[in-house]
C-alpha cells in the first residue's frame, strides 16, 4: 500500500548521516543526494538517521535541513524527516495558528483524529504538549469557534477500539440516531457526536452503510443538504476520513492542484503523510475520481527538487 | 509520599518467584510469605516478578494468586499485582458492569481520569480495549445515563498538559464561566465541561482558588447547592480529585469504614491504588478530617490476612 521504494541493501544510519552531511557541506547543497537518501527510507530508518546524525555531529538533522534547503522542497523534506507524531502535532498547531481557519486548514486535525491509528493520535497529543506547552484540545478551544470546536475536541480525544468488530444491530440503531440528528439539523447534538467519536471505524463504516440502505442517500450527501457552513464541511471530511481515507486524500490532492496555482501545503501534506500508509490506494481513488493519474497532477503542478522529492515518495525513479 | 516499605536488599525476581511458588505449593497457602514478597515490592519490581514467574513456571502469577487465595485478601493481592493500567481498566469495567451505579461505583472512573497522570489514563484506555474488545467510552455510553455519561466521557478522554503552568487571567475568566454554569444550574453545559476536562490540574487549582476568592464559597460547596443528584455528587469528586486527590482518597477510606459493616472494595481500592502514589498525604488528610488515624480505621474494620496485607502496604511491620 506504500509507494515508498526502499533499496534492497540499505546503507547504515552512519553512512546515510555521512552522505547527508556531505551534501550540506560547502557552498550550495546537493539536493539530489538528500532526496536519494531520505526519499528512500521508511519512518523507523529515518528515526535512526536522525539519532545517528545527532550523535555524530552534535547537530539536529532537522535544523540542518531547515538551513540548507528552501521553499516547498524544504518544507516537504522537513515534514518527512520529523517523527510522524511530531510532524502531525506541528501540522495541527500550524492549522490552529493560521489566520484563516477554513476547511483547508482545519481538515488537518480531522485527518489526524480520524485517518490515523488510535495510538498515533495519542502520540500526537503527547508530542503537542511537549512542543507547545499546552494540550491540543486547549488550542482548539482557544482558536476554533463553536460548534466546530466541540466536534474537533471530541474527535481528537477519541481512542477507538482498533480491531474489526461490527455489531449489525448497533449499526442499524445508530444509523437512525445519526439520521434523526441530520433530519432536525442538530449536527452538534451530543448523541450524534458521541457515535462519531467513540465507535471503532469498522463499526462506523457498517453504520454508514446501513444509513444509505435505510434512508436512500449516503450520510455525507445528507449532511451536505443541512447547509454549506464550516460544520457541514468538516463533518463531510470526518465521514470520508473514517469511511475511506484514501478517497479523502485523493480529494485533497485534487483540490490542491485544481485551477490556477497550487496549494503546496496541502499537496505536500497528503503525499508526505500517506506515502507510507495507503498512497497506492490514494492513487487508485484519484484515478477513479479524475480519470487522470495523480502522478501527472503532481508533475504538472510542481517543479524542481520539490517535484523530484514528491515523485520519489510516489515511487517514481527520478 | 509512598507508604510502601522496600527492603534495602531486594531478592532477584527469580528468588521472589520461587518464594511465591513455594508458598502456593501443597495443601494450604503460606499467606504470610505472599505478603512478605508482594507487599514489599514496587510496581516495576512486581512487573518483573510477573514476567519471571511466567517464564519459570509457564503459568500466570495472577491466575495462581486467584486460585490460591480467597476473599477480600485475594482481591487486594490481585489488584496489587496487576500492571496498574490493567488494574484500573478492570476496576472501571467492574464499576460499569455493576448493577447499582451510584457514586460509590462511578467515582472509580473519575479517580482514574482526574487523579492519575495523563499517560496513565491513556494506558488504561489502551488496556481497556485490549481486555474488553471495546473502548472505555463505549462502555460508559452503554451503561451510564446522560448527563453523567457526558461528564465521564469528557473526563476519560482528557490528555492534560502535565507541567505546572498557570495563567492567572485564564483562572479568573474561567472561574466566571464555571460560576455562571453553576448559578444557572447548567452543569452539563459544554463550556463548563470543556474547562474541567481540558485544563491542566495546576491551572484548574488556580481557577478553583479564584472561584473561592471571587464568589465567597468553594466551587464544590456551590455545586452541592445545585442539587443532590448523581451529577452533583460526581462533580464534587471531580473537583476533589483535581484539587486534592489525597483529600478525596481519605474520604473514600472514611466512607468505607463508617457505620456498621465495611465497604471492602472501596477500602482496598483506595489503599492499593494510592500506596505508591500519595498514601502518606492521604493518611495526613485522614487525620485532619477525622481526628483519628487511618491505620486504626483499617485495623478496626478488617481482619486476618486482608488486614495484614493492607497494613503492609501502609508501611506497618506485620
Amino acid at each position: 500500500m506504500s509507494t515508498l521504494r526502499i533499496p534492497e541493501v540499505v546503507p547504515s544510519p552512519t553512512e546515510d548521516s555521512q552522505t547527508l552531511m556531505k551534501s550540506f557541506k560547502g557552498l550550495g547543497t546537493n539536493e539530489k543526494s538528500v532526496i536519494s537518501v531520505l526519499g528512500h527510507r521508511d519512518a523507523s530508518q529515518r528515526k535512526k538517521i536522525r539519532e545517528t546524525y545527532q550523535q555524530l555531529y552534535n547537530k539536529s538533522l532537522i535544523d540542518d535541513i531547515c538551513s540548507e534547503l528552501s521553499g516547498d522542497f524544504r518544507k516537504a523534506v522537513m515534514l518527512w524527516t520529523y517523527e510522524p507524531s511530531e510532524r502531525d502535532a506541528r501540522l495541527a498547531n500550524e492549522a490552529l495558528k493560521s489566520r484563516k481557519k477554513t476547511i483547508t486548514q482545519l481538515q488537518v486535525i480531522v485527518e489526524i483524529a480520524c485517518a490515523s491509528s488510535p495510538d498515533h493520535l495519542v502520540a500526537v497529543r503527547q508530542a503537542y504538549c511537549g512542543l507547545f506547552n499546552r494540550s491540543l484540545e486547549e488550542d482548539i478551544t482557544a482558536n476554533v469557534p463553536m460548534p466546530v470546536q466541540k466536534l474537533l475536541i471530541g474527535l481528537v480525544r477519541s481512542y477507538r477500539y482498533d480491531k474489526e468488530l461490527v455489531d449489525p444491530d448497533t449499526a442499524n440503531a445508530e444509523a437512525a440516531i445519526l439520521r434523526e440528528a441530520i433530519r432536525t439539523k442538530q449536527l452538534d447534538n451530543d448523541n450524534f457526536l458521541i457515535i462519531l467519536n467513540t465507535r471503532n471505524v469498522h463499526q462506523l463504516r457498517a453504520t454508514f452503510e446501513c444509513y444509505k440502505q435505510n434512508y436512500g442517500f449516503s450520510i455525507d450527501q445528507d449532511i451536505k443538504s443541512c447547509g454549506k457552513g464550516l460544520l457541514e464541511s468538516i463533518l463531510k471530511v470526518v465521514i470520508w476520513c473514517i469511511d475511506s481515507p484514501e478517497k479523502h486524500f485523493a480529494e485533497v490532492v485534487r483540490a490542491s492542484v485544481v485551477g490556477l496555482g497550487t496549494d503546496e501545503d496541502s499537496l505536500t501534506r497528503a503525499i508526505v503523510t500517506r506515502a507510507e500508509v495507503d498512497m497506492m490506494k490514494v492513487r487508485g481513488e484519484y484515478f477513479i475520481a479524475n480519470k487522470t493519474s495523480l502522478d501527472n497532477a503532481v508533475i504538472d503542478d510542481t517543479s524542481g527538487d520539490y517535484r523530484k522529492f514528491l515523485m520519489t515518495l510516489l515511487g517514481a525513479k527520478v
